[in-house]
């Protein structure tokens, strides 16, 4: 009897199978050494400790990207800030950037710290209704590289997931590094397994270069089943201060986000202009809806949110 | 006798100590269940392969970012150009970007296949002194994702280190994913035991959010003892082709990269403006020399090439 589970790493041989365990894709598989052995996958005792966690989290939204620097963290924080401006909402950021965590710093809570108790690590507070957990706040120097392997970090994702006391949330979003590697298997693992995804959003510049890898996170979604809510295209133009001239800075030479939407049935939700406004902003830990409420910017973002909501409901 | 190599993982506890192969900075290490057993580390026999293999590569640089997105990929191509333009220097590129792989891409050669033969893999040849091996060559559909845990991506980093027939090279561009996770850890581990590494060139964008990754990278670079050859700043300002007002798209709000490379002791290498023509001429794989040859940026380029070369030398 040969059986490749649904969330499985590209190349499982199957388990039961006479390769289980043994295939080049089962390194680094927590269920190597059991495959190998016969037993095949072991049921994760953790997951009922997620589960638990997880129950009350309405929404839960992965914030995807293939490639780096196309602005993940830039949405999640202004989405996350978008969506707390309804004081009867709570919601909540996890940044699972485990090499390069900017949600502290994008916030203005960069030398906060975590507090444990017998309940679990209480996320840190950025305004009533608006928490954040990130691996930043637990690291002693924030100049210092985590030169972890990945079964390391999914060690820590797992903690995560399994000891962070969120409290009654509406939205979790939940920030992630580029690529789809280690961190990107073990957190969709274990969510698929803790109960309903609401889905990802997925971001991207226009430019051919940053779609190839945009292209490969929706195959990651359809690989394992996470619904994908929508596109947002960033950096797609830029409004000279001077002039008002608007030049593509990354141009579209394919056809940008918008071909790639249609070619995959997808929907464009939003096309954000650049402006450094915004990246200052999030230098200072500063909200960019307070400092620029009226600019095109901030007036996207809260449309984009308001846009997801009615996705959520 | 508690020993912690060199090369080891952030959190070894030391070969031979009591938590030797059993610590949470153990898991994913090539050496824990030797180290468990009380073996200790064993000796990697691939390393003769490696060893041989790089014999004839008389320069190893190393393209480092702790960020995505901030021109790793465009830089490690540009550079290999202008340096290929000398006709009696061999170049080649190694894209070891396993998720996001941009090379083939962004020199033209997307279509091409690495053809095998009893001395291992050649690489694609993009002019007669300029050649390139990506992962992406090796995948069947482009737009697939590589959902490949740390362990595997080892192996796949290791296969290129020992079965890809380079010939004589001058100087091996090696260009990286975002972050210091399992990539960087073998690559490093690997590269060092194989012999002299010339160094890294790190690259960042100007504001403090992704000077933080940067940051971590240096530590990277101390703690793995690769030499740092410079630091270049990308993207520092957009020159409006309408009316030729200069901004800063990024704000360096924090300093930049020149109080970064101040505080660290590090050089500054360059300061490259944003150029939307680049990307584009990435996109359709053309030579920004050629396309561009009179641009501020291709001389800027040409500039650093000699910047490093003098390095080497």
């Amino acid at each position: 009897m040969s059986d490749v589970p649904s969330d499985a790493n590209a190349g499982c041989p199957g388990t039961g199978s006479d390769g289980a365990g043994k295939a080049s894709g089962c390194a680094g598989c927590p269920n190597q050494s059991s495959c190998a052995s016969g037993a095949g996958p072991k049921p994760d005792a953790d997951i009922e400790f997620i589960q638990d966690r997880f129950r009350k989290i309405k929404h839960k939204i992965l914030i995807l990207s293939g490639k780096g620097g196309v602005g993940k963290s830039t949405l999640t924080s202004n989405l996350a800030r978008a969506l707390a401006a309804d004081p009867t909402k709570q919601v909540a950021i996890l940044d699972v950037d485990i090499c390069g965590p900017s949600q502290p710093r994008m916030m203005g809570v960069e030398n906060e710290e975590v507090h444990s108790s017998a309940d679990g690590w209480t996320p840190v507070g950025i305004q009533p209704n608006l928490t954040l957990m990130s691996i930043a706040f637990l690291l002693g120097n924030k100049d210092d590289a985590v030169i972890w392997r990945g079964a390391r970090k999914n060690g820590m994702i797992k903690q995560f997931l399994k000891d962070v006391d969120w409290g009654d949330v509406d939205y979790l979003l939940i920030d992630t590094p580029p690529g789809t590697s280690d961190e990107h298997i073990s957190l969709v693992q274990f969510l698929l397994q803790a109960g309903p995804l609401d889905g990802a959003l997925i971001i991207s510049t226009p430019q051919e270069v940053s779609l190839l890898d945009v292209r490969k996170e929706v195959s990651f979604c359809m690989k394992t089943k996470v619904p994908i809510l929508g596109v947002v295209e960033n950096m797609a133009r830029f409004v000279c201060p001077n002039c008002a001239h608007t030049t593509m800075l990354f141009p579209n030479s394919t056809g940008g986000a918008e071909k790639m939407c249609a070619d995959s049935n997808l929907e464009l939700l939003a096309q954000l202009p650049l402006d450094p406004a915004l990246a200052k902003a999030l230098d200072n830990g500063e909200d960019f809806f307070e400092t620029h409420p009226d600019s095109t910017l901030a007036t996207s973002f809260k449309k984009l949110a308001e846009q997801v909501q009615a996705k959520l409901k």
